[in-house]
């Protein structure tokens, strides 16, 4: 048989496939797991969506729709994502997708050319690198350095890495895995930047409502940044809907135009009746948001209150997304450990408790020297939490 | 703001969509329209289809689920079309996507470099020549010949389309827009040359199961072309399920893996729930397929029968699919109109019934002569079918 197409040796994947693959595994051998490694949430969709969506199919609306979006949902997300960003949208600025994950590869088709670069947040979504490089851009990453509350963008790395060559940055603020947030100053400078070199900006803004103290802001809300700015915005998050798939891009009209073709090519449109769904979601009662945000915020605090009991381990809490990005370099050095792929192996063996490494979320970076490891909490509940990271921790401690 | 990107100079789109622009203007306007345009369904989705997905919602299949697909799903899948067509398949021959369209667009990816060639059917789903192009491709037509009884592949115009740099061929039997089925005969010509010339072959099967008389056969069952064959398999036509979006690829396991992976890397996932009443759709009560068919089947005779009684306009009675295509160079040049999208606006204003043309499927090939249009009897119900065709034939008869 034929070769296959040399582009696919440039393509990655999410590996972190492989822990919940290995979880499973565990778990079958008939032992405890304690599942930190899932980015899904295992929280039930609020029954009023699920009522509008059976609501919209009883109505006939079982076929075809246009392919940016039905306008009645484009009408809702250009009022509901304008208003929390504070700038101006109407339904020509949005184009409906299969979730938010399309928005990454349909935004570098549209703004990056094969040969040219863009920035990408490493340790970031994997996606990111995965798709520049697919495409045939150059995949350029940039860091985070720790500080005393979080972590903050290396600016100085972003600004020496842009080059004639760049074309786009990928901000995502409120950031899996880490869970960095920008201050308002770290946001401008990436605005700055971002004019001064005449980039494209892909803001990944899954997590915008994931949080638990303060507000979010937005890089699209600065001063002639919405022009060059194209959002992420999902459903899967907010609402617990991310196997509905629903989401959608927030873009300039010209690359809202290309992004509306691309999906006419790609998939047509995106699910008829859960696009109504998603007008229930955004305009029906907001309490269930309100809800599971109260559910997650107690699994952070006893989270992270475990994670800082551990010896070796630290996290600085974070004020929103429903990941923890401890620094376990100490923990691992006293289980000695120098791979962290080991750690966590041994981590599910001896205590059951799973999780995604450093290495899940892009190559290592030169002069890398800190260990860290991702523990979401969205897909487990608060008791199951207490008891699987004491364990961990008796662990460390009995070393 | 930075251009974007030159990939975009190749990319198409599908064009019908502004005779539905059209459609819905003249309509507007306080017109009666009789909607001949539409490649959806005017029948609702089965009951018993929607309760399963809301047995898997209570269920709790909200979040994200495998990139290929729920084992249980493409065990299903596997079974039923493997069995349909006399192939031993396993689920590792599936991979569930959004709808039978993102086929196209991942099978050019896993299999053409840049610079080669696929060959296609023109008329043809236009998507088909937007994709090979925009990925890079030289997109190379081949065309249809009248026969007594329909249509028939120019095969000798395949053969000689053929170079060392044609890596595939697209194959739509049971056609859209023109209703062409193989002779056993054909199917084994095409397949034959695929193997010749060591060419993968995308099988089309939109419509494997939206057929009348006789029973439809695939390429993908010819002795050695199993291995070289991806079937676009799709929810949309059999079950009424355009808006669902559900679907999937029938590959071979190497080919399979790639699929998947760009599902990783697109959307993540297809609807979780959705996939869940697709199972039901496939093992579930069969009688709503067979009456939707009997539901068809009506419709094609009535708009058969009025076709070929209207002065210059002439249509071979087809076997599958829900598409006429009929000749109509008589009745323009009767009408005094050169220009097909002529006839097409005519027609809608002095009779309200509303088509595509030729035009709307592919660059015109050299050498054609003959003019086309295509009505589709999905989203019509026999009623508007009768009144609307002898509106078309009163109005031509009159000229
Ligand atoms: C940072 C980030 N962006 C985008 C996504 C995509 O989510 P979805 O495609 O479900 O909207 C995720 C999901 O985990 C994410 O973490
Ligand atoms: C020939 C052909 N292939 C593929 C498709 C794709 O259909 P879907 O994406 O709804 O499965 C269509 C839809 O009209 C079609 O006519």
């Amino acid at each position: 048989m034929r070769q296959l197409a040399h582009r696919l040796d440039r393509l990655g994947t999410e590996t972190a496939f492989s822990v919940a693959q290995a979880a499973a595994a565990w778990k079958a051998q008939g032992n405890r797991v304690y599942p930190f490694h899932l980015g899904d949430i295992n929280i039930p969709t609020a029954p009023h969506i699920v009522e509008a969506m059976n609501r919209a199919i009883a109505d006939g609306y079982t076929g075809y729709c246009p392919g940016p979006g039905i306008p009645q949902l484009r009408e809702a997300l250009a009022e509901d994502i304008g208003s929390r960003r504070g700038i101006g949208l109407t339904p020509d600025n949005i184009v409906v997708m299969p979730g938010g994950k399309p928005v990454i590869t349909k935004f570098l088709q549209a703004v990056m050319n094969p040969g040219q670069e863009v920035l990408y947040p490493n340790p970031g979504f994997p996606i990111y690198e995965s798709q520049i490089e697919y495409l045939g851009g150059t995949s350029v990453p940039y860091r985070y350095l720790p500080t005393e509350s979080g972590f903050a963008i290396d600016l100085d790395q972003v600004r020496a890495s842009i080059t004639p060559h760049t074309v786009a940055i990928i901000y995502n603020d409120l950031q899996n895995p880490i869970s960095a947030e920008s201050t308002a100053a770290e946001r401008e400078a990436v605005a700055q930047l971002a004019q001064e070199h005449n980039l494209w900006v892909l803001s990944d803004e899954a997590y915008f409502e994931t949080r638990y103290e303060g507000v979010s802001n937005s890089i699209a809300s600065l001063p002639g940044m919405a022009e060059r700015t194209v959002i992420l915005y999902t459903f899967s998050k907010k609402f617990a809907m991310t196997g509905s798939r629903l989401g959608c891009a927030v873009a300039p009209p010209e690359i809202a135009k290309v992004l509306s073709t691309l999906n006419t090519n790609d998939e047509s449109c995106t699910t008829h009746y859960v696009q109504w769904a998603g007008i229930e979601a955004l305009r029906g009662p907001q309490e269930p948001v309100q809800q599971m945000l109260d559910v997650l915020r107690e699994r952070r605090d006893a989270a992270c209150e475990l994670v800082n009991a551990t010896p070796g381990m630290h996290v600085a809490v974070p004020h929103s997304t429903f990941y923890l990005f401890p620094d376990v370099t100490a923990a691992m050095e006293r289980m000695g450990c120098t791979e962290v792929g080991d750690f966590a192996t041994a981590a599910l063996q001896q205590t059951g408790v799973s999780f995604c490494t450093r290495e899940h979320f892009g190559r290592r970076q030169p002069g890398e020297e800190r260990q860290y490891i991702r523990l979401a909490y969205s897909g487990i509940d608060v008791d199951d939490i207490r008891v699987g990271l004491d364990r961990l921790r008796q662990w460390i401690e009995s070393a």
